[in-house]
C-alpha cells in the first residue's frame, strides 16, 4: 500500500515539485492548478480511434471540492460501449473532451475548506456516472465520491464499484436466499461471475456455474472450483439429463439464475430453475435475445428481471451504499473475495506520453477482446 | 333467476320425483342417492373422442357434504387441454372416469348435518381443481366450494371463477396502478381481455388493446371501445411509429403489459412498455416462445412474470377469495362487468342422452376453435 509520503513523491503541482512535501504542506495544493494526464475522447467512436493522451490543467479546487490522485482504474467493456456511444450513459464531454473510465480508486491529496466527510489520505471511488478514471488527477465535489476502506489492495479497491456490487445485489435483492440454497449462473468466469461464486460461497449458497467450452476447460473449472464453485458445467451440457441429475443431487431447487449471455444459454438456465425462481439478466454477451417458453413462466411462476448496477447506484441511499461497500471490504479482508483475475498495466509518471499511449492501447485491445477472462487494470505509479 | 321451487322441479332424486317438493322436504334428498348426467372421460385424449354422456349415481351425501345442482358451466380451452393430458392439472379420475369442466355455478339443494357455511339455496362455484362441472348434480365437501352472490346472472356466475379473477389479479398484483395509468394487452378480445378492459375502465385505467387483424376489425374494435377500451390496435401496428405517437398521447408511460399470445406480439408489447414496467404472461396462444431484447430488461428495468389463476386460487386465503369475488360481483351488479360474449347451449332435463351428447359436442367444437371470440356455456334447465 502506498503511504501519503510516497504519494506526495508522485504528485505534480504546477510549478511546485511536491516530492518531499510534508502532510501539512499539502494544503498548499489547493492553491495551485494541477496537471492531469488523461485518456480523452472528443467524440464518440471506436476507443482506439478517438482516445488520445492529453495533459489537462485542473484549476485550483473549490471549497467543496477535493483533489484526488488515481491509484488504479480498470478498462471495463461498458467503458468501451460508452465511448462508442452505444451505452445509455454518455461520456461527460467538456471543452477539452471527455475522460474515459467509470471505475477506479483514488486517494484524496487535497481538500477544500468546506469539505466535510473526506480528508487527505482517504481512499475514494466514484459515486457518479461517467466520472472519468483514466487520468492521474481529478478535482471533484465530495458528494460525487464514496469513501472506501484502505485495508484492501488497490486492485481490489479499483474494481469494487461495478462487478462485486452487481454480484452482491443480484444475490440479495431478487430472491431471499438462505444457507444451502442453490443458484445458477452463466458467464461464470467473468469478473461478476467470479464475485458471485465467492460471495455465494461466503454466504453458504451453492453455485452451478456455466461456461463456454474451450481447450482449457478443465483448468478453468479447476480455477472456479478453487474460488468456491459447487458445480462447473459447459453451455452444451445445460440440457443434458446428466446435468438434471447433478442439479437434483444438490438437494434444493434452483431459486435464482443469473444471466449475462442471453439466447440458448439463458433459456437452458431457465429450464433448470425451480418453482418461483427468478432469472436476473445483467448482460447479453451472445447478442442473442432472451427466449423463454411460455409454460415455465405460467406454471413454474418464474420471474425474469434486469439488473443494472448504475441504476442501483443512482437510486440507493448513501447509507445503503456505505453498508454494502463495508460488507464487501469485510469479505475482501476476510479472504472471501479475491482480486479479479487481471493484467496490470503500470502507468508510470516517468513514462513519456508516447509510451503511456502505447501501453494504454495494448490494455484497451485486450479489454475489448470477446469473452476475455482477465480484467485490464491501469495502475498509476 | 331460478327459485328454489323451480329448482325442485328439475331435481331428480332416485325413486322420488321432487317436482312439487317443499323446501322442508328437500332435506329428504340427503337420504337418497341422486342421478347425475355427466360428460365423462375414462382416459386422456381428444375430448370429442374420449368424452361421453354417462348417468352417474351420487350416493346419499355425508354429514359434511352438500348436494349441488349445476345451473351453468362454460367449456374453457384449459378444460380441453386438461382432458388431453397436456395441462399441469389432471382430471380427477374415479372408477367411472372423470367429469370434465372446471368452472360453473351450482345451487345447493341439500346439506349434511355438519355443514356450517352453506345452506340450501346458496349459489356456489368450485374452489378446488378439476371439480367436474359438466354434470347436472354433484356431492362435495363444503370446503371445496366458494359461496357466490345470487344477485348476478347465472351466465356471469358460471364464468366468474377463471377469467375475471385472472384480469383482476393481473391488474392488482404486479404493478401498483393508479387512476390515469396506462396498460397494454394482446388477445384483447378474449374473455380475459374483455374483463381487463372493463375492470380497468371501472378503476380509471387506460387500456391499449391489441388484436389480430381480421375482416371485421372495425366491428370488433367498436365492440371493445363499447366495453371501455381506450385504444384498439392491430398486431402488425405494434411496431409502427404512429402507434408510438398514439401511446405517447395517452400522457403516461405504459406500466403493465398483459400477454396471452407470445412470440412477436409479446416482444412488440415489451417495446412499448415504460421504465420499471412489468409484462405478465398468462397464455401462449401463438405457441411461439417469449422473446425479448436484453437491453430493455437491463436499462428499462423490465420484469416478466407468469400468472396462473389456479395457483393463486390454491394459495390465497378464503378471506382474500371472498373479498375478490364480492368485489367482482359488485362490479357486475354495478354494470361495469358484463357477461362475456357467449353462446348458450341449453341442456334440458327433457332431452334424451343422444340429444344432450350432440348439443355438447357442437359447443365443444366451437370452444376448441382457435381464437374464438365467444365463450361456450352450458346451461342446465
Amino acid at each position: 500500500m502506498l503511504s501519503t509520503q510516497s504519494l506526495l513523491k508522485n504528485t505534480i503541482v504546477r510549478g511546485i515539485p511536491t516530492s518531499g512535501m510534508t502532510l501539512s504542506s499539502l494544503k498548499l495544493a489547493t492553491n495551485y492548478s494541477t496537471i492531469s494526464k488523461a485518456m480523452v475522447c472528443e467524440k464518440h467512436g471506436k476507443p482506439k480511434d478517438v482516445l488520445r493522451l492529453k495533459e489537462l490543467t485542473i484549476p485550483k479546487i473549490k471549497d467543496d471540492e477535493v483533489l484526488v490522485k488515481f491509484l488504479a482504474a480498470p478498462i471495463n467493456p461498458s467503458d468501451i460501449n460508452q465511448i462508442e456511444g452505444v451505452y445509455p450513459i454518455k461520456p461527460r464531454f467538456k471543452k477539452y473532451g471527455a475522460v474515459g473510465g467509470n471505475e477506479g480508486v483514488a486517494e484524496v491529496v487535497a481538500a477544500g475548506n468546506k469539505v466535510k466527510n473526506l480528508t487527505v489520505g482517504d481512499w475514494v471511488i466514484p459515486d457518479t456516472k461517467a466520472f472519468g478514471t483514466w487520468q492521474t488527477f481529478a478535482a471533484s465535489p465530495e458528494n460525487e465520491l464514496q469513501k472506501i476502506s484502505k485495508n484492501i489492495s488497490k486492485i481490489s479497491a479499483s474494481t469494487i464499484s461495478v462487478n462485486p456490487p452487481t454480484a452482491y445485489r443480484m444475490l440479495k435483492d431478487f430472491v431471499n436466499l438462505k444457507k444451502g440454497d442453490v443458484i445458477i449462473q452463466n458467464g461464470a468466469n467473468s469478473a461478476v461471475g467470479q464475485a458471485v461464486i465467492q460471495i455465494a460461497k461466503a454466504w453458504g449458497i451453492k453455485t452451478i456455474n456455466v461456461v463456454r467450452d474451450r481447450p482449457n476447460f478443465d483448468e478453468l473449472a479447476d480455477q472456479l472450483h478453487k474460488l468456491g464453485a459447487t458445480l462447473v458445467i459447459k453451455e452444451e451440457d445445460l440440457r443434458a439429463n446428466s446435468t438434471r441429475e447433478l442439479v437434483k443431487n444438490l438437494g434444493s431447487p434452483v431459486r435464482l439464475g443469473l444471466n449475462c449471455v442471453g439466447g440458448k444459454s439463458a433459456n437452458g438456465i431457465t429450464r433448470l430453475l425451480g418453482h418461483n425462481a427468478s432469472l436476473v439478466t445483467y448482460g447479453g454477451m451472445s447478442k442473442q435475445p432472451l427466449t423463454f417458453g411460455t409454460g415455465p413462466f405460467i406454471f413454474k411462476n418464474l420471474k425474469a428481471c434486469g439488473f443494472w448496477n448504475s441504476r442501483w447506484n443512482k437510486e440507493a441511499s448513501k447509507k445503503d451504499k456505505q453498508y454494502m461497500f463495508d460488507d464487501l471490504c469485510e469479505l475482501i479482508r476476510g479472504g472471501y473475495l479475491a482480486e479479479p483475475w487481471h493484467d496490470e498495466t503500470k502507468w508510470e509518471l516517468s513514462d513519456d506520453n508516447k509510451t503511456l499511449n502505447r501501453k494504454f492501447m495494448k490494455a484497451l485491445s485486450k479489454a475489448g477482446a470477446s469473452f476475455g477472462n482477465k480484467k485490464q487494470i491501469l495502475t498509476f505509479e
